[in-house]
C-alpha cells in the first residue's frame, strides 16, 4: 500500500497500516533529513504486520532486522513471501512474542534492497540511485522509522526488539527517542562499532569495491554486479557469525563429498561458504550491503551525545540487554558495557550457544525467552504507572 | 652460494654450511619429489645460518617460518638482509636460543618468494612457473629441508622449533623424521588444519584469484600482480592474527588522523590493516602466498598414518608444546590435542598474551623460555644415553 505524504492526508492517516498477516506493504513516508544534513527525497518504506492494533495504539511491537535481513520477519501466506521468516517460531501466533496479544510491526530499513528506497531503487531522475544515494547512519535509519510512526499516528511503541545492525536501531531508539518506547529488548551488539567490526567489514567493503564489476556503484542498470566480491565479503563475514568449535565440529578437514582438495576440489568448509555466499548474492545488492555496513562502522550511540556513557546514562526506557557467550564479533563485554551503564537494565542475560553471533537468530527458546521478558517489562511498567 | 647435486660432491659437500653471520645463501638440492607424485626439477633452497657448527655436527637447531616468513630469524649485518629478523631478541648470542651454543640454521621453504625455488622462479624453459608450479604440502616442504641436510651431511638436529606454519614443519618433522630430532618445540599450531582456518584461508584464496591481475596464476612476466586480492587477503588474515581486544584497545572506532569517516576518510584501524596489507604487497609474491596457504589448509600429521592420534602416538621426540592463550586462529584446544597425543610432551605450556596468535612472535620473553626449555631437553635426552 502506498500513502500520500501531503501534510492534509497525516492525520486521515492515523488508521492506515500496513496490510496483515505479514503481507509486504510499501508506504511513503516523504523527504528524510539525514545527520550529514543530505537530503532522500520521497522515501519509501517495505512494512509487515502481524496481529492488530490495538483501539489505544498501545500493543504495537517494532522488531529491527540486521544487516542483510528485512521485514520478513515471519513466514507467511503471502506469496512473494512464503519463504521462512528470520524470527520464525519466536514470533508469531501464542509464539514468545505473541501476536494474538501484540501487533508487530516490521520495516525495511532506508538505504535497504528488499522494498525501501536505496541505492538500487530509482532515483528522482528515474535512474538508479547507484553511489549517489547519500552515507547514512544508523541513526538515520531510526529517524525514517519514527517518520513511519508520525504518519500512522504511532506515538510510542511497545517495545523495540532487535539483535546485531537491528540492535543498532533499537538503541537509537532508546537513546534517541525514550518517550516514545516503553521497554526494549537489545540483542548481541554494542554502543558503538568495535575496531575488530570496524576491521573486518572495511575490508568486506574493499572486497565488493576492487571488483570490477563494482563500477564505482553505479552498475545497477549495467547487467553487471560485483557478485564475485559481494560473495567474498559473505565468506568474511559469515565466518565471524559462526564460531570456530561449531565449523570445526561440522566440518573438520573434509573434502566436499567425492572433490578431492589436492586436485582443484573443494573443502566441505569452502563449499558451505560458498553456498552461504551464493545464496547472498541471488538475494542482495551489493550497493545496499556496502552502506548498511558503512552505516555498522559509524554506530556510535554517543556520537554528538556527550560519548557513550552519557548518552546510555540518560536513557531510562527498561530494557533487557542480551549477549551470546560465544559470540566472536560482538563479544559479551560490550553487552555487559551497556547493562552497566543503562539505567533500565536489570543485568546481562546470556544466551548460551555454540553458534557464535548467530545465535541471536538460532537460539529460538533463549531469544524467545528474552521476549517474554521483555514484554512483561511493558506490563510492570503498565502496572506502575 | 650453490652447489652441484652431482652424486659424487654430496660426501665432498659434507662440511659445506650456509654462509656464517646470518649472510644469505642458496643451495641447489637436486629435485624434489612431492607427496603427489610430480617431481620440482632443479631446486635452490635459500638458507641462512648463525652460530658454528661442532665438529660432531650435533649442534643444529632448524628454526621453520611461518607463512610470511622467510630465513631472515635474525636482523644481521647482510646488506640486502639489515632489516630486522622476526625472531629477534629470541635467537643470537646470549639469546634464549643461543648462537655462542648452537648453530642456527633457516630455509626458505620450498614454494617460497625469498630465494627458494617458487611460482615467481624461472621454471626448466626460463620462463617463471606461475600456476604450473605444482601442489605442495607441507610433508613436501620437509621433504625439501631433509635433501637439505642430506646434502649437508646432517644426520640428526639437535632441534626443531616454529610456530604456525613453522610449527606445521616442526611436526612433520618429529612424525616423519623422528629419529633426526632430537627435541622439538612447536607453537601456537595443531595437528590438522581446522574448519575455521580452511574457511578464512579459502576465502583469502577467493580474493586473489578473483583479481582480474591473477591471470589464472600466471601473472610474473606480464607486468601485473595481484596486489588487490593479496592486499586483501592479508587484511583478512592479519585480523584473525590479532585479537578484538588488543584491536579495540589501540583503535577503538577512532578515524585516521584528521580523516573523517564520514566522507571518505578511512578509520584508523582500516587505516592500520591497509598498512599491513600494503607492506606485505610489497614484500611477497601472491602465488606463493597462494601455495603455501594450500598447503596449510592440507596440513595434517594424520594423512595417510592411520589418523592423527595414531601418527602422534608413534612420535616419542621430546619436545614442548606452546600456545597463545588469545590465539582465534589456532585455539589452544589444539595444542591441548597434541600436548595429550604426543608421548614426548610433558604438558601444554600457554603464552599469555593479549595479540593473539601474533603472540608467538611478540611475546619474546615468554617464547625465549619455551626454547630455553626445548634446548634442556636435548642436554636431558643426551645426559640421559
Amino acid at each position: 500500500m502506498t500513502v500520500s505524504t501531503e501534510p492534509s492526508t497525516v492525520a486521515a492517516a492515523a488508521r492506515l497500516l500496513p496490510p496483515p498477516d505479514g503481507r509486504l506493504g510499501t508506504i511513503a513516508i516523504g523527504d528524510v533529513r539525514l545527520e550529514s544534513g543530505a537530503v532522500v527525497p520521497d522515501v519509501e518504506l517495505a512494512v509487515q504486520r502481524w496481529g492488530e492494533l490495538s483501539p489505544e495504539l498501545d500493543n504495537i511491537v517494532l522488531v529491527e532486522h540486521a544487516l542483510t535481513g528485512d521485514s520478513h520477519v515471519v513466514g507467511g501466506p503471502d506469496e512473494l513471501h512464503s519463504l521462512p521468516g528470520w524470527w520464525d517460531g519466536i514470533v508469531g501466533p501464542g509464539a514468545a512474542l505473541d501476536t494474538d496479544e501484540w501487533c508487530v510491526i516490521a520495516t525495511n530499513v532506508l538505504g535497504g534492497c528488499k522494498g525501501s528506497t536505496g541505492p538500487a531503487t530509482p532515483a528522482p531522475d528515474g535512474k538508479p540511485w547507484g553511489a549517489r544515494f547519500p552515507e547514512t547512519s544508523i541513526r538515520d535509519q531510526v529517524t525514517a522509522e519514527v517518520a513511519l510512526c508520525d504518519l500512522l499516528g504511532i506515538e510510542r511503541l511497545a517495545a523495540v526488539v532487535g539483535g546485531s545492525m537491528g540492535g543498532m536501531r533499537v538503541l537509537e531508539w532508546m537513546v534517541g527517542h525514550p518517550q516514545r518506547v516503553e521497554a526494549a529488548l537489545v540483542l548481541a551488539v554494542g554502543a558503538r562499532a568495535t575496531a575488530d567490526q570496524i576491521g573486518t567489514q572495511t575490508t568486506q567493503i574493499a572486497a565488493i569495491r576492487s571488483d570490477p564489476d563494482w563500477q564505482g556503484g553505479n552498475y545497477h542498470d549495467t547487467g553487471r554486479a560485483p557478485t564475485a566480491g559481494l560473495g567474498i565479503a559473505r565468506r568474511i563475514a559469515h565466518l565471524s557469525y559462526r564460531t570456530e568449535f561449531e565449523l570445526d565440529h561440522r566440518f573438520e578437514n573434509h573434502a566436499q563429498g567425492d572433490e578431492d582438495p589436492r586436485d582443484g576440489g573443494r573443502y566441505a568448509v569452502q563449499s558451505y561458504l560458498e553456498y552461504q555466499a551464493k545464496k547472498l548474492v541471488q538475494r542482495f545488492d551489493a550497493a545496499t550491503y556496502v552502506l548498511l555496513t558503512e552505516a555498522m562502522n559509524r554506530h556510535d550511540v554517543g556520537r554528538g551525545r556527550g560519548g557513550i556513557a552519557a548518552a546510555l546514562a540518560a536513557t531510562p526506557v527498561p530494557c533487557i540487554v542480551g549477549g551470546v557467550d560465544s559470540d566472536r564479533l560482538y563479544p559479551l563485554r560490550t553487552q555487559q558495557e551497556l547493562a552497566d551503564l543503562l539505567p533500565g537494565c536489570k543485568g546481562l542475560e546470556v544466551v548460551h550457544s555454540r553458534d557464535g553471533h548467530d545465535g541471536f537468530l538460532t537460539e529460538t527458546e533463549a531469544v524467545g525467552k528474552l521476549l517474554v521478558e521483555t514484554m512483561e517489562l511493558v506490563r510492570t511498567a503498565r502496572a506502575g504507572r
